[in-house]
């Protein structure tokens, strides 16, 4: 059974938990937080071998939202970078040429909420968009990486991302898209940090949205057009990775901004859920800012 | 005279120090770090007043770079906003439109160094570029800001920034500016944060930006086409500020980019200069990555 690694309680107030097994475990006596330096000092394989001495304390929670809040299970990453246009079926939908190389833009990290905390439609907001994704964890720090061997070396593990987006922000308000990225609570992020030792094959893990019930998104990562080891090898020739920074690599077809007219951005009230299978799921309300 | 706030020592282990009238003091009594945190306790109002009570102790160092290194003078930014294209002759001089609202993109916060480090040319560059710019430091969590007045209300403090890029990187590679704007040192900042009201006026501040000895950029940030207080109002409406936040304000004309070909790109040994009015000066050596 995979490692399921959470963050519980209240916002900068969350206290580190593995799940294993349906049982969940606390990590305080282990470590203060995941982050960077916990997974930087070998932290995951440490937690494992406790685990298997049985030194872990249970913890009740069931940790599905229902008990404590669930925070992101990562703590702090020093920056969120998102790889656009990614599927070959979302390019095609958003009218987009498929890249010939990664398209790197930036979320600010003050965006990482908790995998069933609200989303906040910004005011003035006219085209709210969802897009369910594989997020990276990297747990290494990185420059210039020379292959894919060392650049999945590199790799902590995985979570569900939602790379929540203000398509008229990003799209129509002169320049460059971090503008529609950035407004607040526009990462979910979570529940789990999967070790990516414990995830079978990271390219072909299905993923599905639904907003209100409906499906939207139902993709495998099988259709990336850069894979996961491509991506951050390609990244590190750009820019220093460090451990506990967050990588969303795309999103498959299905957003809003891909439906015909009227298209069905979001509003308050509207649910939506996202599925990755082994990363869990994730549920959020929509709410006015 | 104006307060200089510093960082000095050791990258990640710098301690907090104030310069007044000439004079450099310990801050580490009140303080553990120039941080958000400091900022937005009312950590400027604290040192000042302490000084007037005599209270801290004299450093030895000078400050300028000869004793101890000079780290940045703001820790740990959680993120670095950009405002691009913001000066009537830089937008000139790099064919772009005027624009109509402000153009952001964002740097990688790790890309921060302090005044005199060396900058890396990356790897595979050839056309790395000096910027030029006022840095804005946010002192309060600030969303959705009504006008200028709240804006400027927000505002900690001043420094310079080079905002080097790397303009195969952020224009030919595919797709946005961040994947030139992120690569490692690429955000000297400093060397001294002067708190807001301590700079006499900040649309009126001459800017200059010397590489090995000839003035490239000679301007004032009067030629902004949006001010400050605008700045800061305006991404308010798109993102949660945050103390300790960098906002990099635009360059003005002058850069290699707007020269005739051969465009005179930054190469290992090459020395570039900066400096502001009342914020101090500047100087790093390029070395290759």
């Amino acid at each position: 059974m995979p490692l399921q690694f959470m963050r519980l309680g209240p916002p900068d107030h969350e206290r580190p938990a593995v799940r294993h097994e349906k049982v969940l475990y606390d990590l305080l006596p282990l470590t203060q937080d995941i982050d960077g330096a916990f997974l930087e000092s070998g932290g995951i394989d440490r937690v494992r071998a406790a685990l298997q001495r049985g030194e872990l304390s249970q913890l009740d929670d069931p940790g599905d939202g229902s008990g404590m809040r669930v925070g992101a299970p990562i703590a702090r990453p020093s920056k969120v970078l998102c790889v656009g246009l990614n599927y070959r079926q979302h390019a095609e939908e958003t009218n987009a040429p498929i890249p010939t190389e990664p398209v790197l833009f930036m979320k600010d990290p003050g965006t990482v909420v908790g995998a069933y905390d609200p989303v906040l439609v910004p005011r003035r907001s006219r085209k709210t968009d969802w897009e369910v994704e594989l997020a990276v964890v990297i747990g290494k720090t990185a420059r210039y990486l020379a292959n894919h061997e060392e650049a999945i070396s590199c790799v902590a593990g995985y979570a569900i991302s939602n790379d929540v987006s203000e398509r008229e922000f990003q799209l129509e308000r002169g320049g460059q898209w971090d503008k529609g990225k950035s407004c607040e609570t526009f990462n979910p992020l979570g529940p789990w940090l999967v070790p990516a030792s414990d995830v079978s094959n990271v390219q072909e893990l299905e993923l599905r949205l639904w907003v209100n019930g409906t499906l939207r998104q139902n993709s495998s990562t099988s259709d990336m057009i850069f894979p996961v080891a491509e991506i951050v090898r390609y990244l590190s020739q750009f820019l220093v990775l460090r451990p506990g920074d967050v990588i969303n690599t795309g999103t498959p077809q299905g957003v809003a901004l891909g439906q015909p007219e009227p298209k069905p951005y979001l509003r308050e009230g509207d649910v939506v859920e996202l599925e990755i299978r082994e990363l869990g799921k994730q549920r959020q309300e929509l709410r006015q800012a």
